[in-house]
């Protein structure tokens, strides 16, 4: 079986199913179904403050082979997943699927309870440090199943992923069960992953480091998702939190390749009032933003949003007027957190509003231009941001393929090599995004356009910017650095790599 | 078959269905569904904005028989029912069920398309008006279905009350469905009604009468949701939607229930910090938050929230501090819709929220007092809110019994004597709310606690207020109005009235 860009697949996967192969980016569309969803009402009477996470795990009637959820807003700084699997493994359950929204480097106690078959299911939209490597090796029982930010909401909405229980860390949370993530010492702004898994679990427990009395204020997700609340000491360490002030690149190659990119967007003509904008935190991405801000400054454009996980330099770009809104699935540093807190158009969205393809129309649809990272990019402008390039996983979509999907304009901007190694090659290691999703490839020796995009080529032709082929771009990699080794793997798939839609795009087979 | 309350109903009612007869207020609880949903996905390419409503009507594949729904947060300005089922009209459709969350005068060209068979069945949480008194006279051909607010989101969100289109009146709507009701010329504040109607409908049309570019900001129904967006004129008459200022009574009597209804809540020994307050918008429950305001300020007390449909009162008392936050289904005046605006503190909650039975927990749940009026009480402190002594319907219960069942003190304050007839009754017209829901009664001439709550009379006993049987009241009334005659009514049922759990509490008959 063939994915439509041409990857040979199982029809069928241990540990995960029937193989639905990618068929493009919008061949599963039109009429879906948001799931049924069980609960138990609450009367008056009831009290949903537990004494701590021991009476919750006494009230959830646990079983193993159980699925239970995080999302991922304290980042590298949550102490719940590692918490909450700690007690459970202690309770002697076996057969757990996590389904966190992402997984860090703080997560490495997870690789034990892997090894012992505590975990033997995992579900996430990014996955990195020692969890990812545990799944490199073919630790884990099953295929992780890698998907997008949008795709776990579809996911999750439409059924293919049941949750038992989500554990929701909250850093603020009322006696009944309001959350909000903009005060406490945890506070981590907006809780756009956390939306659909409180929504859609058959039971959800919000836990605390600040429990406040009822109600609180805002309320971010509502107490009609939430059966119990816990309080604990901490939830988060601040400092994995945020990374404090976001900068972007000092770098002088980033910026030429920023500057280039500023200047795509300029000649694609989608640089005039009521445009919009997404980017990522990643420093050469910031310093598109920076660009993007000049032009709009010196031509009067006032764009109507930006988007995503927001970071300071876009609240600065909303305060000066350059945009109207910020819609925000996630606060990537205090800016971000202060500017939501206090700025009614500094708006939240959840997963599902931001790219959940199987809604009345995701945020990212709306989205204009998109600035993109890669880890590996093909001729035909598949992207890889899933495996480096021994094959080892690094991270996962999040909402690449998301967003790529729904802009009008999506570019990769990347140096053309690095650590020795071309980004440019005739097969990525893992497709995470699909090229039909990708218009621009943006690097410091020339600019590459998918040649779907004739209008865009024809544009561009007309500027003094430095057009190739990106077989060109390849060419000029492969002569400095030379043609990199495939990388050997073994026959095992250690991930399954679902494209939003839920078709499988790829699969992570384990490194030797 | 009986309730609980000794209402003889048939098991089945044509038009209707197999009845549940009511059995206590919180005994259909526990295990509940929330329905799935289908939905059409929305791809990027797609636009949502229609040239009219004839071409919402091209697209909706409309069928006799489907069911239609409405908010009524347009109130007695609404133009939006009125043109829509005109519209349908003249298409020929027939067999309609038009599920309006309230009916107002304004709607009297309904009438008309009732008699014709346009419309034949009719599922609301208040009626009143033309339609009211059409109904009563057994013009519809199916019986009205009576629902309360919080039992209306029930139905619609476990599939019992199953839309076929919801049309949503949008004082704002961006170019992508998302509604604001702050902004526009209809601007009607909170949007709490209209939310399980756009989340579960098979489809969902906006109706706005201010198109803005996207995004627009604040978002109160999520783009998510809404299938279509058509511009028309107008949508409502502001003199209709709000009431101006809201004023309490400056009728002497009303006056004295207020302060002794005051009174009882301070003897409760509820009043103080963290307390929850609900009352409606007539002048004496307004008068009772003016007293109650009084006590608190005299006490230094602070309580958690106000909740309801909110009026100006409430927002000052907000703003004196009085309350942390204000929970908002509705906003009954200027005051409140400006409020809500521009202060965070001013949260709104959709109907579910309000008062859903079967959520993981809804506002009312966590309300300490309420404030509540009656048409007629019987001895078992049972009320009617829905028909007049002449059986006419003139209402429902709206949030009547989602409060009282939640509130910790429900109190119904009223005059002995309404229009030369006593209010308390051996038997009323119709169950509204049981009994068992509601506390204490407070008239002119003396008041009343339900002796199920004998902590209450025990601390009532420790004042100076004059305490009486239910039954002492009702001679009281009866010596000066005389024993009104029972009101004859013909067999057939023209309303039946579900309780907020969705069993039948009493119906109602035509009128002779």
């Amino acid at each position: 079986m063939k994915t439509i860009l041409g990857r040979e697949l199982p029809d069928y996967i241990e540990g995960y199913g029937e193989v639905t192969p990618f068929q493009g980016a919008f061949k599963d569309a039109r009429i879906k179904t948001r799931v049924a969803v069980k609960l138990t009402s609450v009367n008056p009477s009831d009290q949903k403050v537990l004494a701590n996470l021991e009476e919750a795990f006494d009230k959830l009637n646990l079983k193993d082979g159980m699925t239970i959820s995080f999302h991922h807003h304290l980042r590298n700084g949550d102490h719940v997943l590692n918490m909450v699997v700690e007690g459970l493994a202690k309770r002697g359950l076996k057969d757990l699927t996590i389904a966190a929204s992402s997984i860090f480097p703080i997560h490495e106690p997870l690789v034990a309870h892997i090894e012992n078959g505590v975990v033997t299911g995992l579900v996430s939209n990014y996955i990195s440090g020692p969890v990812a490597e545990a799944v490199s090796k073919g630790k884990l029982k099953k295929p992780a199943l890698m998907q997008t930010h949008g795709g776990r909401s579809r996911a999750i909405e439409s059924g293919d992923l049941h949750i038992d229980v989500a554990f929701l860390a909250a850093p603020t949370a009322d006696t009944y069960g309001n959350i909000n993530g903009v005060h406490g010492k945890a506070a981590c702004g907006t809780l756009g992953y956390a939306l659909s898994d409180a929504e859609f679990a058959d039971q959800t427990v919000a836990i605390t480091d600040n429990l406040v009395p009822f109600p609180a204020c805002p309320i971010q997700v509502s107490q009609v998702f939430v059966d119990y609340v816990v309080q604990i000491d901490s939830i988060g360490d601040p400092a994995g939190i945020v990374s404090g002030t976001t900068k972007m690149t000092k770098d002088a190659v980033a910026l030429i390749i920023a500057k280039r990119a500023a200047e795509v967007i300029k000649a694609s003509g989608l640089v005039k009032d009521g445009m919009s904008f997404q980017t990522g935190a990643g420093g050469t991405s910031l310093a598109v933003a920076a660009e993007l801000q000049e032009i709009m400054q010196r031509e009067g454009v006032v764009g109507s949003f930006a988007s995503g996980g927001i970071t300071g330099p876009l609240v600065e770009m909303l305060e000066a007027g350059l945009f109207k809104t910020l819609f925000d699935v996630q606060c990537f540093d205090l800016e971000a957190i202060d500017s939501y807190r206090s700025n009614a158009t500094h708006q939240a969205m959840s997963a599902s509003m931001y790219g959940n393809p199987h809604t009345k129309g995701a945020v990212v649809n709306c989205l204009d231009i998109m600035i993109l990272g890669a880890t590996e990019i093909d001729t035909n402008f598949n992207v890889n941001v899933t495996t480096g390039s021994n094959g080892v996983i690094i991270g996962g979509s999040g909402g690449h393929s998301d967003t790529a999907a729904g802009a009008k304009l999506s570019i990769v901007v990347t140096n053309l090599i690095k650590a020795r190694l071309p980004i440019i090659k005739d097969q990525v290691t893992t497709i995470t995004t699909p090229g039909e999703s990708i218009d621009v490839v943006v690097t410091e020796r020339g600019i590459a356009v998918n040649p779907r995009r004739v209008d865009l080529i024809e544009k561009l032709r007309m500027t003094n910017l430095p057009l190739v082929t990106i077989e060109a771009l390849k060419i000029m990699a492969e002569k400095i650095t030379g043609i990199p080794k495939d990388v050997p793997t073994l026959e095992k798939i250690v991930a399954v790599v679902e494209y939003r839609d839920g078709s499988v795009i790829d699969v992570v087979r384990q490194i030797k």
